[in-house]
């Protein structure tokens, strides 16, 4: 902490990507940085905890928080809502911390369209075979599902020009690295001091 | 070495801002950096080496080379004629290296003018109280020099803004560390790709 506001990060990838490793390696290298807790109206699943895993809140509350512009992005998905409270991003980031917002690309849109000093950044596999092969190598999926995921993935690769910046995957360590590297430059900037 | 183009650094600051020793600290983090090598019409000193300290050129070439466009910039001082000239640094750019332009603002202007690809970044002294220290730890330099260089680095500060990133050079080691990272950082940029 350098007693200066933190940058919010919004970090998307497509499936597969690995993008749990190289957030771990991230908060390995600092620790300087929290991670954003999305508010939903869906029912807590067992061993799931309130503040932490998910706010979990009414669709009424959901649906007023809404009205107050309380969300930097909000989606609706299977009948349940998702969102990011503004709110506790705010209060970290005035704290000095980094807010890093893991998100998929249409809410990443919303946030950037709202926030435009976020620092947002793509984590892209090295090609789709590599994303299919590690997909499949994951056991999880059968051949349809892998199939559909590659689908997606083709489509969010083509909104990564979208993100200011671009890390591809090949190494989680050195994506870590440059992940690292991007907040101490964006840090760095004329325009934020 | 990627096999990707290398980028342009456009680095500034004010004299005894502790610049060569925050050079050095890069060259020692990577190895994929060429410096640049300025053209001039002074006359060799003793020990200077033609295509190593500089390119020794007659008045002649060097008008020629204007006519040409063939600088990123160039100034007069003092009756003699300095320039950087294009082609090597291209050369080494192709070659996938980053080439490093050590330079004062004038001449930066100029190059962040002709090539808005560039990476500029101005190195700041911690403050002016700090930098008045370090000038007159050096003993190289009377009080009147002092005050000169003083009134130069007030003038040059006022044009931190113009350059993307600010470095401050607190701890030489770890402004070396920020310019490696601004470096990775801009190889990640999705419009760079």
């Amino acid at each position: 902490m350098n007693g200066k506001k933190g940058l919010l990060l919004v970090l998307s990838g497509p499936s597969g990507t690995g993008k749990s490793t190289v957030i771990a390696g991230l908060m390995g290298l600092r620790d300087d940085i929290r991670f954003s807790v999305s508010a939903t109206t869906r029912a807590p699943r067992p061993g799931e905890q309130d503040g932490r895993d998910y706010y979990f809140i009414s669709r009424e509350e959901f649906l007023d928080m809404i009205g107050r512009d309380a969300f930097l992005e909000h989606a609706e998905y299977v009948g349940n809502f998702y969102g990011t409270p503004a709110a506790p991003v705010e209060e970290n980031m005035r704290a000095g911390f980094h807010v890093l917002l893991d998100i998929e690309v249409q809410g990443a849109a919303q946030v950037m369209a709202k926030r435009p000093d976020a620092v947002s950044v793509f984590l892209a596999p090295p090609s789709l075979e590599e994303l299919e092969k590690r997909l499949r190598g994951r056991g999880t999926d059968d051949d349809e599902r892998i199939a559909r995921r590659l689908e997606a993935a083709r489509r969010e690769l083509a909104q990564a020009d979208k993100y200011t910046y671009t890390v591809v995957n090949d190494d989680a360590n050195e994506a870590a690295r440059q992940l690292d590297a991007i907040l101490t430059a964006e840090l760095c900037r004329s325009d934020r001091r």
